[in-house]
């Protein structure tokens, strides 16, 4: 017999009240312990294997648990990205407005693949779309979707510039350029369309890590040598292993002359636009075809949130057309408010929500300061690495990722040293810092997205990568 | 220069605090207010333009709204997906913890690609595949993964499939047959990957809206007729339309008999696995090689949660595989603990997390009773349909997903009148239903989500229909 009693409990706002306020206090106290950061590890780490054996992996007939205490076991067993020594992945410790805006996203659950099941969040959508495209510099003729984050949005994209680029291929197939340092999402979109293993034609970079443009005349060449016909060049705003901004201007150039789509993947750097200081690196991206632009990354959103955006935004409809090439004669105006027309996505959750209420609960000013103290914070921590003996960087960083490591005079085996030093330092909890596999060697990466995180917690940072790597080399000559 | 006192407050646990007690009361508020559903619309319709113009499309630089306000702005304004009176997509009102459980992934933001970026939730992830696929008949080799929704479920399905039957085609382009009653992601999916407008072949289906199955040798000899090798057949379980469920078992016979991919998508069925009486619409699913399973439809879910779910979990890893076919000689279980190796999404969300709370917070029971309540409903609803002069039902329902339409003596333009009727009835905000072409015709449907809805709100709303569409007959009667 169903028990229809249960399904009162489940919805009853009384049992949601308490439940609910029980939790907000427990994730304020999380937010305060986890920004203190001092007490707990940053990344508590179990092997896989023993973490299948934490948590159960069947599930009752009966209710086992308490939800309050099921979710005050989530919140201590997991990383912790507002702790100050989090310096990982390009995923920040987002603002707590952004969890409570996806809680209202969610209880709501409004899809918005047409207009009728998430009218004002459609509209919110709308202006954030503008906003993003006004950042990167396109003008008012610029639209586009929110989509399920960034490799999604580089799908969607260039689903657009495949439609958009049919007709020029000549009974050849077609070909994207993008640098061997780009988002591996890129080459996924481009394998996923069908193209084929060799569709993404890698263009090789200086020695720091932007597309060598001059590069691009003997790529095509080459694709063309192969019966490929290059169709789109994908540049990277930033790239991801060293935040490095490719010349956009010198390819957009490079695109004019040669009538080829262009795409910037400004998943990270997009947000670069709102910042006087770092404005520049964007120069070019207004000649873009599209753009892609992450709320969750340096606008500080809980995942996921990206805008698709596209400077003649009638390109928008171009993604999922069905029609033949002859036939697109609607103008696309007519049904802006139906995005499903323009996303992969059917139920479409309400993403844009969290990115709005931030804009005008905090201003665009908060999130100018933002970016300019964080990019200059990495050039501070470049600073700070250069005059410390024993250490490398790889390269003067453009954006707030940076990318060193630890060279002690005398040491040959630096890639080696440099994986069991992050190994090391990650599993003692002490920070969490990534790795990046550049062409000159294995080198440590941070990126610096928590903005109550200074100078004192980098220069630890580097006390702890040389302390952890000499008593590593102790180690290995006491066994030799 | 930056603000930095400004990104202190934002970060601030206490003014977390004191926003997220005042939302939970609001929501709590809310959830009641909507539940009871008699006082407020459904729907409050406002034409696109207007929506424009309520909610600002620029943003300011210096704060210009309080948290608070906007957010009980957006309550207000919202769908009402709790209401009794809510019948229409197949989104449902859902769970409160769920949205509970969503504040804390987004708080969290522990992405999931890499284990060391998201541990306990890459465990929790793996009991929910491991537990969807038990529910369609797979055994424990079953693997997959959890994905943004159902159309990227689709697409990752079929992208494995695309992998693994790649050696089958003999120099002809590939096609999957579909019923023409699927939904309009696989055709998406199919021609995202390139294969063309003709790879997605229509089988039609029969006076029930199910997939003939004889038709199936005749769909794939016309296929070879075009030079086109059928490499795989969709299954609905159960169709967007009418909520049918396609003849599984027969179409897996077919599949074995001609080494055809079988996918299912039970985007919206799956569950019925957890039915005892409704069990059996799944027969034959066990034999599918992947399936994809929503828990945002009948697991009452906020969205996007979604399983991908591979018979043979070895295939979960060919979607992306970037190796040739001859080089895949490393066992999948090595990385099992690394979702980004099987998903489109890099930076992945928790959303395992509102899943995994609910499975040990209620019991699978609950979940059971439900599905059975729902599709019981559906078929009290058909009877009262045929028990009310002046109505017809499409067809007697599987799932609880009900077609019907008015259709008094002596009107002849049916498909009019009925979209007339939806018209009015949502922009009155009375209901929200919505609509499906039929080959019969243009029928009224509804989805039964709410449990707490029961058959005196059917009841009521076919006396709506019946007002509604009486009133626009006088009215165009008085007109001619």
């Amino acid at each position: 017999m169903p028990d229809t009693t249960s399904f009162e409990r489940a919805f009853s706002p009384d049992a949601f009240r308490a439940h609910g306020h029980a939790l907000i206090d427990a994730l304020a106290d999380y937010i305060a312990a986890a920004a203190r950061g001092n007490k707990m590890p940053v990344l508590p780490w179990v092997e896989p294997e023993q973490m299948l054996e934490r948590w159960p992996q069947t599930f009752p007939a009966a209710p086992a648990q308490d939800l309050d205490h099921l979710l005050a076991r989530v919140l201590d067993e997991a990383n912790h990205l507002h702790h100050p020594n989090y310096m990982g992945h390009q995923v920040p410790g987002p603002l707590p407005m952004g969890a409570l805006c996806d809680m209202v996203a969610s209880i709501l659950n409004n899809g918005m693949a047409v207009y009728e099941m998430g009218p004002h969040g459609v509209a919110m959508e709308r202006a954030i779309i503008k906003w993003m495209g006004g950042l990167v510099g396109f003008g008012s003729a610029c639209d586009g979707v929110i989509t399920s984050g960034g490799s999604l949005g580089n799908l969607t994209a260039l689903l657009a510039m495949r439609r958009v680029t049919q007709d020029r291929l000549d009974g050849k197939s077609p070909a994207v350029l993008v640098s061997d340092q780009a988002h591996y999402s890129v080459k996924r979109a481009v394998k996923v369309m069908g193209w084929g293993e060799d569709a993404a034609i890698a263009v090789p970079c200086d020695d720091a890590f932007r597309m060598r443009v001059e590069a691009l005349p003997e790529a095509v060449k080459q694709a063309e040598a192969r019966g490929r016909r290059v169709v789109c060049v994908v540049g990277s705003a930033c790239t991801t292993p060293t935040g490095t901004y490719d010349p956009l201007a010198r390819i957009a150039d490079f695109c004019g002359a040669h009538e080829l789509w262009f795409h910037v993947d400004a998943a990270h750097g997009g947000p670069a636009g709102l910042s006087g200081k770092y404005r520049h690196l964007l120069d070019g991206c207004a000649r873009a075809d599209s753009v892609v632009f992450d709320a969750h990354k340096m606008l500080l959103m809980p995942a996921l949130v990206t805008g698709v955006i596209f400077r003649d935004g009638a390109n928008s409809f171009c993604t999922f057309d069905d029609r033949a090439s002859y036939l697109i004669d609607k103008s696309p105006q007519e049904e802006w408010y139906n995005p499903g027309h323009r996303t992969m996505e059917c139920t479409k959750r309400m993403m844009c929500l969290k990115v709005y209420a931030a804009l005008m609960c905090y201003g665009t000013k908060f999130f100018a300061d933002y970016v300019t103290r964080q990019y200059d914070l990495a050039k501070t921590f470049a600073r700070m690495v250069r005059d410390t003996s024993g250490f490398e960087l790889a390269i003067e960083p453009d954006a707030n990722i940076v990318c060193f490591r630890y060279a002690p005079a005398g040491v040959i085996a630096l890639d080696d040293l440099n994986a069991a030093i992050r190994k090391h330092i990650v599993e003692s909890g002490a920070f969490y810092i990534v790795q990046a596999r550049l062409p000159k060697g294995h080198f440590l990466r941070v990126t610096l997205l928590n903005p109550l995180a200074g100078e004192t917690h980098l220069a630890s940072l580097l006390d702890c990568v040389r302390a952890t790597g000499n008593e590593l080399l102790a180690a290995s000559r006491s066994h030799t």
